[in-house]
Formats: C-alpha cells, structure tokens, sequence
C-alpha cells in the first residue's frame, strides 16, 4: 500500500488512536505525517509529528514509556489510524495508564479513573 | 463541567473515538461539534457532525444500528473523546463491525480483517 494514499488533513495529518494489545484500553490519540508514520513502521515504536511544537515526537524517549506496535490498521474513510502496542508504563504525560481518564459522569460532575503510575515532577521535572 | 472547556479545533469540532464497550473494539472515529456532543448526552445515542454534508448526523438513522452511550471521557488534552458504546449491529458503512477493518501488513499488503455482517446496497440503497 503506498502511504500517500491515505487521506491527510490540510495540515497533513492524520489522526492515530493508541490501543493496548492486551487490555483494548484506548490509551491516547495523536498525530502523524507520512514521515512520522514512515519511521512508525520503520523502527515498531510510534513517532507523531507534534502540532505545538512543530518537531517529530518519539512517543517514550524522555519518560522510556515508549510504544511498540503490534498492528496497525485505517478505517474506511483512510483518514484514520489506529496502533495495538504493547506500552511501557504509562502512556499519559500526567502519570496515568491512559490518557483518556477523566469521565464526564451523567450528573455533569467529572471523575477521574485510574491509577497514577508515576508522578510528572519525577519523570519531566518541574514545570515553571 | 462545562462543555464550552473543551478544546474544540478552528472547525469548532473534536474528535470521538467510539469503542465497543464490551469488547473493547475501536469501532469508528468521527467529529462532534458542541451542539452534537449535547443531543448526545441528552439522547444518550451518538450524534456526530458530518464535515462533508455539513448536517448532524444521528448514527444508525438509516441503517438502525445506531450506538448506545455507556460511558463518555475526555482525555488530558480535553481534545479527544471516548465513547463507550452498545453498538447495534455494525458501525462501518460498509457493513463491517468496525469501521477498522483494513490491517496494514508488515510487507506493505492490506488484509481485511473481520466479517461482513450486512450488504450495504440492501441497507443504503444502490449508489449511483
């Protein structure tokens, strides 16, 4: 399949949601360019392109809680990825196995699911 | 919480990842503005906005396999939701369970992964 037939934003990117292989757990989403999603499949870990800071983004290279892809699979539209890896630690900047643990409950109230693998200041350092 | 917190893109959409919540497939992926994200909550079945018909799109109208919501996140971004769902019937157009039915092979093939479930020409109609 060539790469440059899946369909990119005006941006060129193109969505890609982060599953666990073992659990189904749906741990973040991100985005790729052909060339993050080149090395992607180039070295088995995930690489995203970084809207905000404009620069390739090795998922796990300052925290080691990298990513290695299992499978990987587009949806119909071919303007979707979607990754099964296996994650090291915990794939959330803030400390949580997943990135997706805040629930909106039916109330409007939000709860937060999870457990705090890590702390951030330990990992990242301080944010000032 | 106030819906008008997340952060929704220059198109005032975000993106929702609906996953079966019995399974744990990763169904589809489609875009919620804010008035879809509230019939939503309200209706408790998804409703998307359709980027290319520029309409909301209730899913399942046509097709009846429409999806119950179980369980709504955001994730630490407040960019990204996730749908838990009772999916009824398929999710894909195309007749497939899940709209992620195209695995990317290690050789650079395309398998097609999962049954058909349903003939989209009996359901859609020919297109012409």
């Amino acid at each position: 399949m060539d790469l440059s037939s899946l369909k990119y934003n005006e941006a060129g990117l193109i969505p890609a949601i982060i599953q666990d292989a073992d659990t189904g757990v749906v741990l973040m989403m991100a985005y790729m360019n052909q060339a993050s999603l080149e090395k992607t499949l180039a070295t088995g870990e995930t690489w995203f392109w970084s809207r905000s800071r404009k620069v390739f983004w090795h998922k796990g290279e300052t925290s080691g809680n990298i990513q290695r892809v299992k499978e990987v699979f587009y949806d119909c539209d071919s303007d979707t990825l979607l990754f099964k890896v296996e994650q090291q630690g915990a794939a959330c900047h803030e400390g949580y196995r997943t990135c997706f643990h805040y629930r909106l409950e039916p109330d409007g109230t939000v709860a937060i699911v999870g457990e705090k693998l890590f702390d951030p200041e330990q990992v990242y350092g301080k944010r000032t």
